[in-house]
């Protein structure tokens, strides 16, 4: 696989700095270019970012000069990762995509539009093709693709296999979710510490919306999305890392035993695990039998932080089953699912 | 109100403890009598017991000697609060209604009795007539009450004004337990400290059955109870005080507005608002109309940890409404629902 | 004793709702003027102020219209607390008390001038003599008073039966503060949830100096500080409520036994005792035999938030004694103990 | 370096699921055999311990026979290491060195032995040659080497650069300790969420003799031990891994300069540096010049655990200088100190 320039839009933020993390010794992309606003462009990174992660920050990205995010400081790039806030994404996103500079986006902005695919390689991998209907430039070099909520993750890949199988009547999802999805300085520690906050705004929308359209079948290039009503409530609790959701499914087909909806988790095999992807998981799905497990603190990590853990399995008296899922919500729910995306999109031919 | 002779057996544990805070000072109830195991019986209770509330042990008890949980030792005392352990619990609590001591018990041991009430005053003050069926002595002089389980008490409490109005078709409910529902030692803090633990031994059962018996009918001076399908996952959470529950109920009748089930919940009044028990909660239901609330460790002190606070009620697309529920565990979910039940009793007679 | 209309200066930040909390049914001062920024004045208090106190905003103080923070505006006004950041106290509180406003002040911008009394009641009540040192007005009706950091009040307290008994010769203090010391939004729950930040920007210099002026001495109306080296460590926990130090004293005149160093502790009587302050705590130092005592979370509500609390008291090698000093850093540690230094000056005749 | 086949005696507990975790691949030694009490006894591993650590247990050890903690069980195996509780350790590590089996342990009981060696290999190497004043065996062949106490490693690895170069007067020290320190179930989460214990049994002991057995010198085969006076306050904080100590020292020769004393601990280099110990760290100093570091969450997993960070150097008033040391308490300071100390023997030549 050849390798790729690649550029980090929003490059000292929180996402921003978990995506210079994650492609330190990446085999197929290097870092040549970091963007942030206009009050760290000119700087050198180390002093641009007050650095959070817990491991160095790289020497190879500490003296980068910050560039502004604007597309024609980009033009020695082969593509762009957006960690981009959503106040400035719409925008430029866009200008990139018009420049022919490929953006792979954690933002939401474009999530809802019906050209740009709404990507987890392992459920949707063929929704790339969406990526031949944007007009962003003639020649199509330049276009968008993004990655879900960081809840939307785990849950849609929990109900893939239950999708297949059975059909998806109805869903009643409750997340507990980790401080680092607010981002840094995010949730004060007076709100959060001892406390859990039973709210967290424009999250249970994306919750409701964003696995019907991951579902979606492509038809004529477009998503036909899949069509059952998710109810949620969005909490927020004093973890670190890893959203934890309690999730009841309505199947369309009621298995006769319980047992057979757990045989389809386990069965379920990755689409893509035959492609070799450096970011993917070699079990994307992992089902604990241990009726503790998962827990955030215990197992986000697990995989390098991509894998969904299942737990807790069993049949309801409301709705045909209940379960746990689980992921890191910074790794696949964030920076590590959009390199994931960047690795598919490279791997079919997308990244020239 | 004449003023009763009042022990507690498990004296020494975390619920028994909680027990002798909350009576320091009752104007009814005055403690004469501690009763633990063996090992702490004959020792003063300032030395028996490992104080673990964070206001200072009561003067009044410090010189109480320790009794054995043995009905011959406690002929002095007009009836018993029991914070025994469920291991214990069916022999000794029998021992003391056969000796014609009632006893108010927060262990689970005879909640499912088809005699004995499980006993909200708010939602079923009429189930006490239950008490005229027990047989534990030819007089009627020896009974046992018993109050609901910490998670069922706010979701039954919660419930009551939708059953009331619309008819309940069936329940999902995650809750997000404290820490303090484990009892001291309870949960080791490297299993919870940053984390989640998604399950909790035993809870599930209790919360999908405990609300059919309360919200039951009575009929001959038995409980029928009610038919409506509680499925419910129950988790740990690093919060001390204060259970929250997301709840989502599917109502019989589904009202045209959401907005009549906000009005249901805000204008119901308790049966017992009227009596002037010391412990009720002046609002015991209350509504928040801020979406971040209610919170646990705002929250869950309110009306002296008596109340239980209710948010974010709002439709939903699977099931007719959502809503958080939330009560401090072990008052209101425990030591304080028995001695409002105690009130109750002593307020009808049942206490002599 | 005559009723006082009071004022607060920055009423809406963490320091002005605490005063709002505390001040609510006190007997001689009532709230009649909130002042905030600009931002918030002309608005009705419950509009300004996000209220992050977990009881709920008094109803007394939501409709009072804010008021911009200059003397002109508070002419109803007896005097004022001020919990103005210290970015702008120094022009805002001259300007009261040029107007002839007595400023009673939680901010540290004035506690080093030498006519400002640096007042702990229990400490150096005398020092409000200084008073008549300052030059606000021709008159002397306006003048300002500090209250020290809130970890120098649990310091000094302990410090002052030893220094008074023995003299000290030199001071190793590790402070272990809560989050609540920091405010709100304050402290990012990214950087303390299961850590410790050991490092408080300007908070070890205040450690070393406010000690040794609140045990100096008055003469002709001005105080002779103290004088021995105090080496401090701030370090931030995660606790709530409730500042933990780690002292280590060497005194001037070594006692025989250790013994003599707890009964100084516990025979001190405070100067204040028989004043009947409304504010005052029963017992201003807690002397805790149990070596697990005290703890934040258990104790820094006691004698509501007012004690100060002493476990540990030992002998060392290096220097005579070592303890533990622990007090609620919002309260007695700001606002309760301005509150206090009021009633003191009320009390003394200082307000009129 | 050859392959040495490894026991683990109280394989079941905490520090032996650590020893586990850490010699999964280890270059030299092979784990064979696994002791624990007799209730795990004949159970399959996987079977008889409550797995606790993050990562999985791995596949060598699952179908290990628990075996009795019994000498003359371990036949086959060339040392043992210690994970003992010290109600045990006293009497079984003695019957392993003298059945010639030698045992690297972790445990207290052995570590004030005028003939055992207390080893931190970066500071007191040397002291391996105490092993041959051991009188276990008539052959020399069964011996006993400890580690010391999880805050006498962070805090000696500190001082000893300063103790070569200008001499220790006297150290005052506050430890903030992480629950893991406390074993399993260890701390309950009652005492410890939004709290400081101020008080560890029997640790303070520990920090205040253990650095001057290390820091002693060999003469004629036995050690000589430091001579200054270290007092200590022990406090427990919600941390799940990595002590950080506040740290004050007295120098016998005060440097004219604080720069001096940043410099000799930067400067030093560890004797063990050229042996290529698996284990080593590569910097087993780390000195922070960012004031708010190091903290235990960021930076305990630094060099997989085995690195001691420093950070804040300054001077004092009192003491020559303060500063900040923290490191991973239950690899660096038990488990993974343990495994250094086998590997400057296997390099050594005293495992054959």
């Amino acid at each position: 696989m050849a390798q790729f320039n690649a550029g980090i839009l929003g490059a000292t933020g929180a996402v921003g700095q978990k995506f210079i993390r994650l492609l330190q010794n990446h085999p197929w992309f290097e870092i040549k270019a970091l963007g942030a606003s206009g009050r760290s462009a000119g700087k050198p990174y180390s002093e641009a970012a007050n650095w959070i992660e817990s491991t160095p920050m790289p020497d190879s990205v500490k003296d980068l000069e910050v560039r502004n995010c604007i597309s024609s400081e980009f033009k020695d790039i082969d593509f762009v990762f957006s960690g981009l806030d959503s106040s400035v994404a719409t925008e430029i996103e866009a200008d990139f995509a018009k420049a022919g500079i490929p953006v792979i986006s954690n933002a939401k902005n474009y999530r809802t539009d019906p050209t740009v695919p709404l990507l987890i390689p392992e459920v949707n991998p063929d929704h790339i093709e969406m990526i031949n209907k944007q007009r962003f430039t003639a020649d199509g070099s330049g276009w968008i693709v993004t990655n879900p909520n960081c809840v939307a993750i785990p849950l849609t890949m929990s109900l893939k296999p239950l999708y297949d199988a059975f059909g998806i009547h109805s869903v009643v999802v409750t997340s507990l979710q980790a401080i680092s999805g607010a981002g840094y300085p995010g949730v004060p520690s007076l709100d959060i510490l001892g406390n859990v906050i039973p709210f967290i705004g424009g999250e249970e929308s994306k919750i409701r919306e964003e696995p019907l359209k991951l579902l979606g079948k492509l038809e004529n290039g477009a998503v036909v999305h899949a069509s059952f009503p998710v109810q949620a409530t969005a909490t927020r609790v004093p973890v670190i890392n890893g959203h934890l959701l309690t999730v009841n499914v309505k199947l369309e087909k009621t298995p006769a035993d319980i047992s057979e909806i757990s045989k389809a988790m386990k069965s379920w095999t990755s689409p893509i695990s035959e492609l070799g992807l450096p970011s993917a998981p070699k079990f994307p799905l992992h089902i604990f039998e241990d009726e503790r497990y998962p827990q955030p603190r215990l197992h986000a990590d697990s995989e390098e932080g991509m894998q969904t853990a299942i737990g807790r399995v069993r049949s309801g008296d409301v709705m045909d089953v209940s379960y746990i899922a689980m992921a890191h919500n910074t790794i696949r729910g964030a920076a590590g699912g959009a390199i994931l995306n960047a690795e598919l999109l490279a791997e079919k031919g997308f990244l020239r």
